[in-house]
């Protein structure tokens, strides 16, 4: 079931329109049809259920059938990404989520605050889960005795807690290539790794971050919650066709979470960056009525706490999720978009308590979009939706645009 | 939604048999299933209702999910080639649809006789739109004048109008490699353009095709309804399998529009050039009637007038087509094909006036089909058959010749 690369197949056939896509992502949407009612089914959500009136529905495979994806897969999949042709460095996605820029030659990573004893074994991997504001102080001494290394530029920034996102800048003399192996023992009792390059071209990133290593211990040195530093998910970006190149889309992205803007940051999304961490959906949707005023003709809206939800295995709260989200739906509608996407980047069943491979429920209505004329938005109704129950994720992007009237012709 | 490649599964695979498919497109069938009826659910057509009740019936994507299909495209899916593999110039398409051969050496070239001022530039791309009957002194001058050009021979071939295909004949010497861009400005107001070689193999072709400009020029100088030539189009044949290659049918092709006897000529079918550019259906009968009495196992008929009629936004007239092809339909069936394949290119609903990305109905009727039993044959139906919504057209050609008897199992 592989699907034609939209990179090559839709960057010659996108135009520009003044027509308008909301692309609604509600994280781990999805349930497990069983004995138990699924979360949209035990939840009332009216204004979904008139929607899904108006759509066609399906449920979308994100990778493959068996294949639990992850949040990074998933969305590069309801983007038109095939994920198994994409590998994304953990420390790109960090840095990227702070709103740090990373560049083609730069490589990013992803570090840990830690402990170590006197012979140099780990003997906390997370600093005793720091809090943000005290772990502040202990970056500030980072970032002020680190400025370059092996001749080339290194940032320091924080993110929650023990976290922190490393940028190693590339320049014309040192383009930096990122395929290095974490420097975390991922297990405590054992010493920090030396940074071991996967291929040549990558040397000088892991020398790079060998030294940063070594500095940090000489800067900390002596400090009681945390004295050196563990290096994760090194990595640089990967040569990918952007967002606005393959498909011509303005874009924008509300999500709370730095994760999903990392997601969309790498495909050269805007980001709206006054988005809380702590926004309600209700709060996202102010946002996106600000942005309705702006020139954009993509607009992606996260909600993360289903996916939360089901993580916790509490599928109540999760439909408490989905409730909250139907309350805001009227002011979407509102807008008059011309195409509506509302679809899950994976499914997260409460009865799982995790991310899960079954696939996940969606919606899609637009000018031509074959509404299935159901009355109520579930797993059980996508399955019977046109799209069916095994519906590529990846041709989500291409319905869409097909409805905004954004694609041309393919071949006389 | 990536096929198995047909070529390469099919030809060890297809073998010899008495047994004979009639593979029927109308051209556009397909519509938008919505708040008006489609083309097919407004007419009467008793004659496809009834086939349809003994026939396994879905609806067949061309490209992907949201891509709207060209003919070209189209057509090669539902000959089981796939259509994102394939570049096919319009020059190669042009020449073949007038029936002329190209070889694997040749190039070809949809030209256009136009009018250019003292200074060179363009004035009329199409020559005032001058009559076929007038055009021809035209281009009986220009056939006169032109032999070989930089080694290898020119030729000339009047088409409709202002419109002519060339062939650059490629020999031992000089094989002729196409990719090389038009002459034609576009807009008028400007010069020619220099043909310009898109690569270091085409630069044969690129200098033949401006000796071709320039000595048109020489011997038109001074006319007054055209003085000069456009190149457009201009390409070779590419390297795919024929159709009797990868099928071993013995196919005919009963189509009254030049581009479709094109592409089925480039994939080594037998055109029936007896058919005229104003056949009607009953007149594409005839000749099948006729042909049937030959050495052929596939007939491939082609209805335009379902596309044109949704092209125009005429639903009801679309509908007409249908009605007049299933007066016609009794008249198939008497000869009692083995298989029967109504399908579409595409789809050109009414409402939206142009190709679209909606799947398209097919039924498929052979010894062997697992018939729905439905009692008509419409989008509905179509999405309620055995092959559902979003059937690959290229798995058409291996049904039919399935159920024909004419594939061989594959492996042990």
């Amino acid at each position: 079931m592989r699907e034609p690369s939209n990179p090559s197949l839709l960057a010659p056939l996108a135009r520009k329109t003044g027509s308008r896509i909301v692309f609604i992502v509600m994280d781990g949407l999805g349930g497990v049809i069983g004995d138990e009612p699924t979360a949209l089914q035990r939840s009332t959500h009216p204004h979904l259920d008139a929607l899904a009136a108006e759509s066609a529905l399906g449920r979308c495979l994100h990778v493959a059938d068996g294949i639990t994806p992850g949040s990074g897969p998933g969305h590069f999949a309801l983007f038109g990404y095939d994920p198994l042709d994409l590998e994304i460095g953990r420390g790109l996605l960090e840095a990227l989520g702070l709103g740090v820029d990373v560049g083609s030659e730069d490589v990013a990573i992803r570090g840990n605050l830690c402990h170590i004893d006197a012979d140099g074994n780990v003997t906390d991997r997370r600093a005793g889960r720091v809090a943000t504001e005290d772990a502040a102080p202990i970056f500030k001494q980072l970032q002020g005795g680190i400025a370059d290394l092996e001749g080339v530029d290194v940032e320091i920034h924080p993110g929650l807690q023990y976290r922190f996102a490393a940028v190693l800048r590339g320049n014309d003399l040192h383009g930096l290539v990122g395929n290095v192996d974490d420097t975390d023992p991922q297990v405590e009792g054992k010493p920090i790794l030396a940074a071991h390059a996967r291929d040549a071209a990558s040397g000088h990133a892991a020398r790079v971050a060998d030294a940063l290593g070594a500095r940090a211990q000489e800067i900390l040195a002596g400090g009681e919650i945390a004295n050196a530093v563990l290096l994760r998910g090194i990595s640089g970006r990967p040569p990918i066709m952007t967002y606005p190149e393959m498909t011509r889309l303005t874009s924008c992205c509300i999500a709370a979470y730095p994760a999903y803007r990392g997601v969309a940051r790498m495909l050269g999304m805007d980001i709206k960056w006054d988005v809380a961490s702590t926004a309600s959906i209700a709060d996202e949707v102010d946002v996106l009525e600000q942005a309705w005023g702006e020139d954009y003709d993509f607009f992606f809206l996260h909600v993360k706490a289903t996916d939360s939800a089901g993580e916790d295995g509490d599928e109540e709260r999760k439909a408490k999720v989905i409730e909250a989200f139907d309350e805001q739906l009227p002011r979407i509608r509102a807008l008059e978009p011309d195409v509506i996407v509302v679809c899950g980047d994976h499914s997260t069943p409460g009865p799982m308590a995790g991310h899960s491979w079954h696939a996940s429920p969606f919606l899609l209505q637009g000018p031509w979009s074959e509404a299935d004329g159901g009355t109520s938005f579930d797993e059980v109704a996508c399955d019977a939706g046109r799209f069916g129950g095994r519906f590529p994720a990846m041709g989500l992007i291409r319905l869409a645009m097909a409805n905004a009237g954004k694609l041309a012709k393919f071949g006389a």
